[in-house]
């Protein structure tokens, strides 16, 4: 069998499927078809070097188009952009040149963003960031702007994220959230340090406001917002992304939630010969037992792996996820795994909340840091369904170790009597999670 | 029911025993006898107190004997000796004064260091750390001593600690371990950022030698290590502990593993109207399914009020423990949880071991940091067992993740295909805890 694998898109899924198709099957042609000149990039590392926490872009690029056609064998088309898909024929059409023919199709096409339904919103000086150009353009809207005044919208991780780097950039940020409340995705009882933190930084926040208009003017960008214009030098939408899904719906693939490609776990879309990877495509939620849409850079890495094995008619099945997320914005980290109150309900579950404040390490050492830990859990049962953490210490270590009991099922109760080890510069005596844990069991303050 | 609880030790496992009891049972009196001047203290921070890391040791102690009197209504007699036990009659005998009767004894004695058996081990200069006198004597030997040559015997988590903390101090610190290798607890694939850490300290260190003669000389100690003998201002040990188990022998009490008070999962011994938790007690193995001695500070919180409800008549359970300890040292956090191959061998697993070494976040993030992880699982079934981890990073989260899943009965596939989260700060696309456990499954490089 030698037709090849040819994949759409080359970051995140796109790549890993390349890299793992050929790796299983090293005689297969492995084509991979990106619409821009960038393949092989951390996107998630952009605001870090918007900001120049990391100086170099080039860091960010984990293997150039040349490395991997020299060294991997993986033939890296740069330009290519997919205009349609002809399942009959297994062919994929290009915008130039002749049509290529597929063995097994990965569309890992990502997302793109969603541009908030003002006037003026896909105007000049109304930036967005997604992929390597956006983030070249940003940077050079950047450029030589220290100073200047950026209108963010949207306070999601990536919002955030973006806020503390545009502050070390040297630029006046104003972060409007429509929500009435920053950082949306978390708790209030878990958001409120960010909020506090933000307010440090160098960024002003206003939450439950109204952006009406966008114009351009005097080389920058008038915004509305709750009424008011107000002038910036530029404008950055966070306002949340969708899938990019169709070169799929061209294909007559199925679509799943929020419209994202339906896949099954081993990656299959209801098309025979295409697959599909990453943030274009529905992933398997192992609580809530059925498939959702949550685009995140982990699933894109793991879905990718496992299309790219299917494609070689190798046995793969995507684990699922729980939904853990983690982000860092101005020293505060935050992020969460599981279910929140209304997805436990929807899935069943009659969940119930606790929230702790613990501490990183022992209280007398230097550097001590809060920690937020809230849990939901099944209250007939004590099941751990869910938990969302913020403050400092490893908040992502500390994600995962909930990750871990959620997704074995664990109570609250097996929670609060996990072995937890403990040194005063690392750890403190009893884990801002065992707090948690035992202030449901009744074994704690 | 007004017959007192009698805690004996007032540290961490005595003072939750007496703190719970009295939470469990205000109306019931609440007494501990503890043999020195000192209660409630923080023994795990004595090195960062003698490295002057913490300034005050005030901050170290969590409650004084007058406050927990005057606040909490818990009778604490310091410098109360118990000499014996009378199960029958239900009282203490102290080395003076009379009697004191008890409705439910919890005996809480801790541990206390072994010195090793060479001539003069025993003699002025030679100190050891356990409890605050020792610390306060350790303090004082160091007054005025910077520059001097201390010998450490012992490459244990605490003789690591302290070999930091004594340089901090501005002592030359000479470390010497009679074992094959640094860190012995730790497999060497672990434990060699741990030794390469302690060479670019201020200390030197030494494995597979021989302490033969301690003896004072010119104020100091003269130690002969392999037959050289060399002169230093004085010896620290840190050559293990044993159980303190004198006043539970004289109850009749059946001891267990290494001579430690064999207590049930309610913390009873065998001695009806006797309990006892922490160091001087066994504890409860989940994966080898049997009582084991491992003295920690965990162990003895958790233990101290398990027993101070069954003092009660509350009903309480101790979890068990999975044997997860951490340390750190000279900048690089080390530790465990579950079982090492013997360990896993004998309670009936075949093991195997994997090791990868990922890092604690993106790696074009400043202040990237090496993590390596040792996974060991169940040939057959793939489950996992146990882990160690060094490094950078969050060590003890990343340990607590590896207790949960060893707890849960996860297997190296499940652990494989957790969601974990990331953000490019906090930590990896894949975690080392993923690498590890995706070496086994072939998902992974």
């Amino acid at each position: 069998m030698t037709a090849p694998v040819v994949v759409v898109g080359g970051d995140a899924a796109g790549m890993s499927a390349a890299a793992e198709a050929r790796r299983c099957d090293p005689r297969r042609p492995v084509i991979v078809l990106e619409r821009t000149r960038h393949v092989s990039y951390a996107a998630c590392g952009f605001p870090y070097w918007l900001g120049r926490v990391v100086e170099d872009r080039g860091r960010l690029v984990a293997h150039t188009a040349e490395r991997l056609r020299e060294r991997r064998g993986i033939d890296v088309r740069l330009g290519a952009e997919v205009v349609g898909v002809d399942p009959e024929a297994r062919t994929v059409r290009l915008a130039e040149g002749p049509p290529v023919a597929y063995g097994a199709l990965v569309l890992a096409t990502g997302a793109r963003p969603v541009r908030p339904p003002v006037p003026g919103a896909d105007g000049p000086g109304v930036l967005t960031l997604r992929d390597m150009d956006s983030a070249i353009a940003l940077d050079a809207a950047l450029a030589g702007r220290a100073g200047g005044r950026v209108l963010l919208v949207g306070s999601g991780p990536i919002g955030l994220e973006m806020a503390e780097n545009l502050c070390r950039r040297g630029m006046a940020v104003h972060l409007i959230e429509a929500l009435d409340r920053l950082a949306p995705a978390l708790h209030p009882d878990v958001s409120a340090p960010v909020a506090e933190a933000l307010d440090r930084g160098c960024a002003t926040a206003r939450h439950g406001v109204r952006l009406t208009r966008l114009a351009a003017r005097d080389g920058g960008v008038e915004a509305v917002v709750d009424g008011v214009a107000e002038r910036y030098d530029l404008v950055l939408l966070g306002t949340g992304v969708r899938p990019a899904a169709e070169p799929a719906v061209g294909a007559g693939c199925r679509l799943g939630e929020r419209g994202a490609v339906a896949v099954d776990r081993a990656g299959r879309t209801s098309v025979p010969g295409v697959l599909a990877a990453g943030d274009c495509a529905t992933a398997w939620h192992r609580i809530l037992e059925r498939d959702v849409w949550m685009p995140l850079a982990t699933t894109a890495n793991r879905q990718g792996r496992v299309a790219g094995r299917t494609a070689c008619g190798v046995d793969a099945r995507f684990p699922g996820i729980v939904g853990s997320w983690v982000s860092e914005a101005f020293g505060v980290g935050f992020g969460g795994t599981g279910l929140d109150e209304d997805a436990a309900r929807e899935a069943g579950f009659r969940p119930a909340a606790v929230l702790r404040t613990g501490r990183d390490r022992s209280g007398y050492m230097p550097g001590v840091r809060e920690v937020r830990v809230r849990l939901v859990y099944d209250e007939p049962t004590g099941r751990l369904v869910g938990g969302q953490v913020s403050g400092g210490g490893d908040v992502s270590s500390r994600l995962h170790t909930l990750a871990a009991a959620v997704t074995a099922g664990m109570t609250v109760e097996d929670l609060a009597g996990l072995d937890f080890a403990y040194a005063p510069p690392l750890s403190a005596l009893r884990d801002p999670l065992e707090l948690a844990a035992a202030a449901v069991t009744g074994d704690g303050p």
